[in-house]
């Protein structure tokens, strides 16, 4: 019935179910030298082969090895951070949004409304922005499935920030429209989202070619944009207005929401960091320090804009002045994490409590909040 | 800083956040006229424009509302699936398996392990593909992000289902390499991987676009070959020889395992017939009768050939003749379903215990394994 593309590899000559007991040293002699295609992209299917993928042969881009077989591993990290993810289960219907509603209605200065929704307006077309990078532009890339797995959780974990902010939205009652909107209508976030969706639009082009020099050093650049600057700085910092507002005790079910977010979102510029360092070291990538220096300056002015639009007029406890300040510090280390020079010598941390804020383990017990424990393994690096 | 690529839209001339409050029918004065562009693609970020979305202009494909957009909501449905599918929170660590380590080594006669790994070997095979289905061919075509969303969350579970196998091979102690290359060796296998790798190389290719007739045609056959056939039929019928043995109280954790993954899988061919009856009314698309049965006839040789090869020695309560009917008697509900003809007219049920067997919640206390409730909602629809 079929047309077999390939010459049919040999059975094993013993028992499948025997074989399959003998340790892999013996089934060597039942393996054929079919050589493996030059070239496969990741919808070709390898041909019929006795022979067991090598480790030694998957790359994270521009791999042959059989795409179809997890193991063995190449990247056991990559695993790693997928087992991790897992453990960290959480929807936004397990948080108590009801004092919210009322902190939203009877407690909030027109101020701190400005820029909590604009805020939430910000953060929610972002995150579908994340998602369609990693699940369409990122994933595809990869011929390691290890690595597409990982992802695979990162593209669920992002809808399910969607839907975070949806439940927030909703149950404070937001005119839901005008929200998803905003972004079309604020030229301060408008410049952001823009940004991250040009370099988004350079690697969803459908004839790229990562084994071509340029194409390749576009990709990294962008992959390092998302997880450094889109996920690990702008994300880091985006959750900051309102964990001031929490610190505060007002909206503390959003705030406690947008931990759980940023516990997730650390992971991911983490993961995309260290997936970006290991394509510099196997592709031998040089990338442009010019060209990288412009990248944070160009979101560096971006993150200043869109901070002097939410807090136009300051609030208590937090301001544009420590919001930049902040950004920069925190590129710094991601700069770092990366490889490159840090793009701002010198930033100081201007909101010291930012890091302990974010670790919601810290935090529980102070705010009293429903305490769910889903961490049920080791520490989680935050950073 | 930015050349902005169309005209700024007028900021509301009211406060933004008062601006907010008002009911949508007030902000219409704030709106601009600024025409849509004639043709987006899905990486193009829209223009700035003070007109939200009409739920109305959203399409599964080929439409033109903004992408980034999740209300209005024009696919509730698809939004209900996303939020049910989280209540299946589960992960392969939560089911003991020690006694399917200890069946495995002292209870399964030679076929019966036969059975077992080959099954374990296509599952894991098809599921990597099915990710790769899902994740980097339908996705991307989406036009509409409520759908997006919950296939984000089937990407997920994709990726759950493969670390589910890869558990029950490491736990049992079978040597990985040779399980997942198995597919490349044993032919029987290869045919079903290759008959769903080939429909998927069509629809990844660089160069689609679904305003072609024909383009859109081959489009949604592949939808429902992996909705109806590979996900509703092929994954539906794959579990059912772990299920024989899980009734005679063997490999009773694979057994759990594995109806945690048929109940996602059901819900996946069921989203993904939705789908597909969607775009086949709003794109008017006329499929060819004649190619939908040669789809399905092609399927069952692919499954008569590969139940042959499993139970090539028939075990206890199971056999290829049971197999291969209950894949007729299935394929005609998927097709049913889909609206097609039923392609194998009298089909009948050849394993009346398997739609019950799947069914967990009622499996429970006859196993007494672990008792793990998870759906927490509603009644889960099976079918
Ligand atoms: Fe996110
Ligand atoms: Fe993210
Ligand atoms: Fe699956
Ligand atoms: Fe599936």
């Amino acid at each position: 019935m079929f047309n077999w593309d390939d010459p049919l590899a040999e059975k094993p000559a013993t028992d499948v179910v025997d074989n399959a007991l003998l340790p892999p040293s013996q089934q060597a002699a039942n393996e054929l030298d079919t050589p493996e295609p030059t070239k496969a992209s990741v919808s070709e299917l390898p041909p019929l082969n006795a022979k067991a993928v090598n480790a030694d042969d998957k790359r994270v881009v521009n791999g042959q090895a059989d795409i179809n077989q997890l193991a063995p591993f190449k990247y056991p990290w990559a695993w790693n951070y997928f087992l991790n993810a897992n453990k960290n289960h959480w929807t936004p219907l397990d948080i108590n949004m009801a004092q919210d509603v009322h902190d939203y209605r009877h407690k909030l200065t027109l101020e701190e409304r400005h820029v909590y929704e604009n805020v939430l307006s910000y953060l929610t077309t972002s995150d579908i922005l994340a998602m369609r990078n990693i699940g369409l532009a990122v994933m595809e890339k990869m011929t390691a499935p290890e690595l597409q797995i990982y992802q695979a959780r990162q593209v669920y974990e992002e809808a399910l920030h969607t839907w975070t902010y949806q439940h927030c939205i909703e149950t404070i009652g937001l005119d839901q429209s005008e929200i998803y909107n905003r972004y079309r209508v604020v030229p301060e976030i408008y410049q952001k989202i823009k940004l991250a969706n040009d370099r988004l639009d350079t690697v969803m082009r459908s004839d790229i070619d990562l084994r071509d020099k340029d194409e390749l050093e576009n990709f990294v650049m962008s992959y390092a944009f998302f997880a450094g600057i889109f996920e690990g700085s702008w994300f880091y910092n985006g959750f900051s207005p309102i964990f001031a507002l929490q610190r505060r005790g007002l909206m503390k079910g959003t705030g406690e929401q947008l931990q759980y977010i940023m516990r997730d979102e650390v992971m991911h510029a983490s993961f995309g960091i260290r997936v970006c360092k290991q394509i510099i070291k196997e592709e031998n990538v040089k990338l442009d320090p010019k060209k990288i220096q412009e990248m944070f300056e160009e979101a560096d002015a971006a993150e200043a804009t869109y901070g002097g639009y939410i807090l136009r007029d300051p609030i208590l406890g937090y301001s544009k002045e420590a919001h930049h300040g902040q950004f920069r510090y925190t590129a710094n280390r991601r700069a770092k994490q990366l490889g490159f020079e840090e793009p701002f010598p010198g930033a100081e941390a201007t909101l010291p409590w930012l890091d302990e804020q974010a670790n919601m383990r810290k935090e529980k017990n102070f705010f009293e909040t429903k305490v769910t424990e889903y961490q049920t393994g080791g520490g989680l690096k935050w950073d």
